[in-house]
């Protein structure tokens, strides 16, 4: 007779802490492996910090766990996958993770799959890259093609010029992507959780607005006609399938002024686009990763709130961590507050996020905004 | 400036484990002290295993703390008291405990307070019993003063010579209380969260179903009449102010066939008549005690969905737990899981429970009852 299952997480960030949260409201017992400790696993009894490269590590850290999943498509999941022991799940697939984490190789792979996407080219050198604004046009969006996160690994070209000096901040020794300038109307987003059995849940589509490439907030519903929202389901299932996903995975598209719903890229884990599920669904994003990724049927992802709006928690200073404002966000009627526990904060780093539920989008978005305006973790 | 709060945890059970898991969310870290090892709190980082009646062990353990809350009302608070450092915040008071402890002077401060309340008397020797039982008419209820859980300390007499017997059973130094017996037409239960400055959250009235003196099953909404709902939320203020609850308090109620409503007793912590709470309140009563007992504003306790209903997950056997059947109880659609982790099971031990939330309790409490009945933790 099995055990109560025990899941382990590749990474200690807000991800980790989070589905961890959620696992063991079901009885199963996470173990984190972490290169360094963090804040945010601080209160959870099993975190290994240890050299994640290592492949004894790896090994070992594996053994005491049920399946293993990663918190990041950047951790080491194709070293554990070389030492993986017998009986041990590993999700998702590092496949999948190698066919994310090359924008390249992740544009390639919705192409193939049939899927509507923005125009692009792979450059493999800066002559190849004029030629690709040739046909493109400008403004032209160049990204690098691995290890880039919040707009990081962006640059918008308006002229020639622009080429050059992108070509210089982000080339790898395989080139570059360039990709066709989308006017678009809304980001959207879906989460998809999958099993190894192919079971799928599809959640709501978020609008979810930006602010310096980074995620500012979310709503909830869209808000989109039915048919726009349907197309977005569609696209999001297919892309999940094309890169045989299991476990929660984001994917983020565009909406353009004309009306066309188009991939933009994917998030093989738990993603920030998500976190508003937790008040807003059935089942939140983390508990389905964890179903998911034990190959446990999955919970229903639709909503259970009429409107709900997530914003991010950033942080406005540089120093240690501490807990100014946290009564009066709390005062706010119809929030919850979620604080990831990391122990320093500095500009723009994602310290926690709230989310309000209400009758309206309009409504959860200003008790959300207030909230987060008290708060100065 | 404040760092991130901590609070303290005086036992180790599922109660515990729900409070230290809402309070993670808010970036606050659970630290508990138990007198032994539990399968609730191993996968939390802060656990100490000592002999919590030590005053050094109890002192030291609060240095750590922003606050300090219990699990049960025979958590060692008294001790705490004596020695607890400036700054820290021990709620409920010490004294509210002992108010509640002793089934007597309970009854004897709800009564003092005016509120509805079956008949009953204080006998201190079998004489005194046998009084009672001409005023009070049979059925007449014994209650042990001090000690009892789960009905373990209540015995029903119908004949003189029952009272001999629950008197043998039962009796304390200090003799026993005899109470009116209640032709009851439903058990309620209200939760109320009241901070130490006198903030109060009273959440919806709760139907609940006893099998074998047990909590079995919630259910809410109530379905009673608004005045019927009015009345039970009105006595179970009245009662939390009567003790100066601080933190979460459960009053469980008796409703007569002839539609009053009588409050029975309380409880100075989170209840499991309020763990649908999780699911179907907008803050669950687990938030908002963590939220009390640090002296944070209180959240909206009101309904989040149409009807919830939740059963508990009670061990059919003894040995240790293992998983089966939690795929599929989580194939039930609408159900949400908790299991609590504890590494063995014996006969009615409470493991875990299932709420499932619905447009309608009949339906919500068919699914839970299916998700429970395919559960053998």
């Amino acid at each position: 007779m099995p055990a109560l299952p025990t899941l382990g997480i590749l990474g200690g960030g807000q991800l980790g802490r989070m589905t961890a949260l959620a696992a063991l409201r079901m009885g199963i017992e996470p173990h984190f492996l972490v290169p360094e400790k963090t804040g945010s696993t601080a209160g959870f009894a099993h975190v290994t910090i240890a050299d994640w490269n290592d492949k004894e590590v790896l090994r070992r850290f594996a053994l005491g766990c049920s399946a293993v999943t990663v918190e990041s498509e950047w951790a080491p999941a194709d070293v554990l996958e070389s030492v993986l022991p017998a009986g041990v799940g590993l999700w998702p697939h590092p496949q999948t993770l190698r066919l994310i984490r090359d924008k390249a190789v992740q544009k390639d792979t919705l192409k193939k799959a049939g899927l509507p996407m923005p125009d692009y080219r792979v450059c493999t050198s800066k002559q190849a890259l004029h030629g690709a604004a040739t046909a493109l046009g400008f403004p032209l969006m160049l990204k690098r093609r691995r290890g880039s996160y919040d707009g990081y690994g962006n640059h918008t070209c308006h002229t020639p010029a622009d080429l050059d000096a992108g070509w210089g901040r982000l080339a790898q020794e395989d080139g570059i992507m360039a990709e066709a300038f989308v006017d678009f109307e809304a980001e959207l987003s879906v989460i998809v959780a999958r099993t190894p059995f192919g079971q799928t849940a599809v959640y709501p589509v978020f609008w979810t607005e930006q602010r310096a490439h980074r995620c500012y907030a979310v709503f909830v519903p869209s808000g989109l006609p039915a048919e726009v929202e349907a197309e977005a389901n569609r696209i999001a299932l297919g892309a999940v399938e094309a890169f045989n996903g299991v476990g929660v995975t984001a994917v983020e598209m565009f909406l353009t002024k004309g009306g066309r719903v188009l991939v933009n890229e994917l998030a093989p884990r738990p993603h920030n686009t998500g976190h508003v599920t937790i008040e807003a669904c059935h089942t939140s994003q983390f508990e389905n990763h964890v179903r998911a990724v034990l190959g446990l049927p999955l919970g229903y992802p639709g909503l259970q709130v009429p409107a709900a709006c997530m914003v991010n928690v950033l942080g406005k200073r540089k120093g240690h961590t501490h807990a100014e404002g946290l009564a009066e966000a709390l005062r706010v009627p119809g929030v919850s507050v979620h604080v990831y526990g990391k122990r320093t904060v500095s500009p723009l780093r994602k310290m926690g996020h709230v989310t309000a539920t209400s009758t309206t989008t309009t409504d959860a978005r200003a008790r959300a905004e207030q909230a987060v305006q008290m708060l100065n973790l």
